[in-house]
């Protein structure tokens, strides 16, 4: 593992947000809470984790301020853990991370699970980035201004 | 570090991506090489990695189909690093990241730099995910539809 704190102090957004969330496990926790998962017993059936190793991680993800810990649902003695909006705001990096895995992550005709309009169940469309005139902008559209006045590409 | 060899067969492409490019330093690299970055020497300089760990890395991203190597654009016996198609795709998972990073990631006031439109230096747009009828999509808008019939939020 390399030590990565000069990430904490980046100027660069993306440099930061994987100082945060660039551990794979983060974003397949907050995808199954995405999902609908809320109890301890379901990310771990999910992640098939030891649990230690999942109290940690949960852990990061309050720390973090992702998720937070409400009353059970039910009513019960239990702690539910509960996307926070900024843990919500994550959605369209999972959904990235979909329609890229999608993409190219299956072979032809291999099957994998696909995300839908919860009212219609068709598939939702691509994730898009646009620019302030409603045109779509691809990686050639784009350039970075840097908060000191420099440029250059994402 | 947790094995994670299970995610490889997934049928959720969150899974598969994530086992593929759920390296924070990948999508570093990714970042760079979206800015123009094409050299061993432009990756090491913005990275700041050991040459042994950044030649490791970049063979991987090779290995994985996300960059390839062709001869050097200035007819130097160097060999550049490209994105490959599906390397370009990751566009819009570095625009995710930097735009959650933008507004979870940095203290009000705080200098941070900015995705701008290349030709009018506006600043982009917010990353959306559409229904087939244009409306915007979210985490409650849609489900994931299992490979098998099963269901569930994303």
């Amino acid at each position: 593992m390399v030590k990565r704190t000069s990430l904490d102090d980046a100027e660069c957004p993306v440099a930061r947000a994987l100082d945060a969330i660039g551990d794979w496990w983060t974003l397949l926790i907050v995808r199954d809470a995405l999902g609908g998962a809320r109890r301890f017993g379901e990310f771990q059936k999910s992640l098939g984790v030891a649990r230690g190793i999942l109290a940690t991680r949960l852990r990061h993800l309050v720390a973090l301020g992702v998720l937070e810990q409400v009353a059970a649902a039910d009513g019960s003695a239990y702690r539910d853990y509960v996307l926070t909006s900024k843990g919500r705001d994550l959605f369209l990096i999972v959904a990235g991370l979909r329609q890229w895995g999608e993409a190219h992550c299956f072979t032809p005709g291999e099957a994998h699970s696909t995300l839908v309009e919860a009212d219609s169940g068709r598939p939702v469309g691509q994730l898009q980035l646009h620019g302030r005139d409603g045109r779509v902008l691809g990686p050639d559209d784009t350039v970075v201004a840097m908060a000191g006045g420099r440029a250059g590409h994402l």
